[in-house]
């Protein structure tokens, strides 16, 4: 297997990327690995820290895309960037299995769209990323964030897309897949949603119905399918919300003596509660439905993130679900009421 | 001043209803209360608690509306219902000022608009409840659920009355108004988004940009604008992950006697942090735009709740907000390229 990483664009990078790559060595030693990026930076991190290393190429790609940058305007001009240089390889080579990035989401979204394109029958790729759930399972979130606006048959897409990715990944027979919801009665929702709910009846799926923002984290549903407006709010509320109950503890923490005392004795059991709630730690949000694996690194991945990531493509690439999806999709029945134009 | 309650609908009627009004009696000893629901049940309950009332009328409406109940349905066919009664005795009557309801969402919503019907020059009433934020303020959040669908001029709307509502309601001077979005790019967002952006820079308010829904809490804004889907999925993500996180809390509290000790110490100090962000307890949410003031408190609603709804409503009345609604809607610029139809 063959793997290419754009060592840039990320808070920690190159660092992060070499250290994840030495990391996953050990475990994942059938892989190739190709990094893009500053070949003197990156080469110089590597002296620094003694490294050596079996399957590693490095490929100069001197300029970097960052979040600053308008991504449909980057992707067409930046053409030395860490990213682009990256996209064109995994295009062209037919040899490279999945990129990862950890750059800027707009770039790798616009990047992935323009340049590698779409499972035959997808009718738009999705980001899905897996959050934790109070049951301490995963539950995918798709769409979250690459597509603004959606139509019926986008969100089925999605639907069999997390399906199909959730039961090889996690394993699981009859994936619950739910529709994210003002409400849980069928007749709710905005017209997108009123208008997605019939169709996904009539799909292969365990398909469980409207569910509400509120119990989205329950552990009760494996799959949330939204559009990518929506899913990004959602994400987003819930890291926001999440951000805002814990600078409330540890200012509770420090609010009286007794308080201080109570802190010394719970650390560490909140830095578990902390991690257990860290999404990043499970890796990246596959772009699931291009017709090459592109795996988004959140921004601020560290070593530990870029390892998680580089076996969770290991195992979308061991478990084929680029050609499990194309088959999943291309077998739909025909819904004569629905289009994509 | 004079105020409706329908004592029926929410999960602790009529006792909540009864006591609320006992303690807001003695700060608001100009209030004449008027409560709809079942007389007997009414009656017995004030006499169990010994209480006496200066100034409360009981109207009998046997029949109570549900959550399990269809609103449409229920609006036009439980007439001797609490809430039905209500909504027909705040239409009729002009002497009564407001109306506040534990009971079903939907209902309210549906009867407030069929029953009560709009402010002139109002597009669409929305939901707006006050969130607390990281600094310790409010941000009020309009639309929240009353329009699944929206047009770029319901948004407009929202964003004045959100505006106009908080400046009375917290005496800001210039609130802080920004559009939820899944990006604070100017270009960034869906159609609806994207079209609403430009209207917002004409208005007569203090429109600060597109903000992720992350930073919604952070108390930087003073009035999230958004249709109300988004609006639902928003609140509702928020308090599925404060849950989620309190509930890691508690086991975390429970994973080790070093952590057992701890909650020992700590207990009272995360009490605070659980009130601090229990929204309901700042009051209800103002079904805003409606031509008679409607408050919707939450189902779970105690005493102390129902108190800080009654002092809401008589604020709401005092500031003259519908007046000031009017007057701020109908002397808008005209957008040719605006249109509700």
């Amino acid at each position: 297997m063959k793997l290419i990483l754009d060592a840039f664009g990320g808070d920690n990078c190159p660092g992060a990327i070499i250290d994840g790559i030495k990391l996953a060595e050990k475990d994942f030693s059938d892989i190739e690995y190709i990094v893009t990026g500053d070949k003197k930076i990156i080469e110089g991190y590597i002296v620094s820290k003694g490294y050596s290393f079996k399957n590693l190429e490095i490929v100069d790609a001197p300029d970097v895309i960052t979040c600053d940058d308008v991504p449909t305007v980057a992707i067409r001009s930046k053409k030395d960037s860490s990213l682009v240089v990256a996209l064109d390889m995994l295009k062209k080579d037919e040899t490279i299995d999945a990129l990862i990035s950890t750059g800027s989401t707009g770039a790798i979204l616009t990047g992935g769209f323009l340049k590698i394109g779409r499972i035959k029958g997808v009718s738009r790729p999705a980001l899905c990323p897996a959050l934790p759930t109070k049951k301490g399972t995963n539950v995918l979130l798709i769409d979250c964030g690459a597509n603004a606006d959606c139509k019926p048959i986008n969100l089925c897409h999605f639907a069999m897309m997390g399906s199909i990715y959730y039961k090889e990944l996690y394993g699981a027979e009859n994936p619950r897949v739910a529709l994210l919801n003002n409400g849980t009665e069928d007749s709710k929702g905005n017209e997108l949603v009123k208008n997605t709910f019939p169709l996904l009846k009539k799909l292969p799926i365990n398909f469980v119905g409207n569910i509400e923002a509120r119990d989205a984290l329950s552990g009760d549903y494996d799959v949330l399918v939204c559009d990518g407006f929506t899913g990004n709010v959602f994400l987003k509320a819930t890291e926001g919300a999440v951000s805002l109950v814990m600078g409330e503890i540890k200012g509770a923490f420090k609010s009286s003596l007794k308080a201080k005392i109570g802190a010394m004795f719970s650390l560490k059991a909140f830095k578990k509660v902390k991690d257990k709630l860290d999404y990043n730690k499970y890796g990246g949000s596959p772009f699931i439905g291009c017709s090459k694996t592109i795996i988004k690194s959140h921004g601020s991945s560290k070593a530990e993130t870029i390892y998680a990531t580089i076996a969770q493509a290991y195992k979308y690439q061991s478990a084929k679900i680029n050609e499990k999806i194309s088959e999943g999709i291309n077998n739909l029945p025909t819904f004569e009421d629905l289009s994509d134009d």
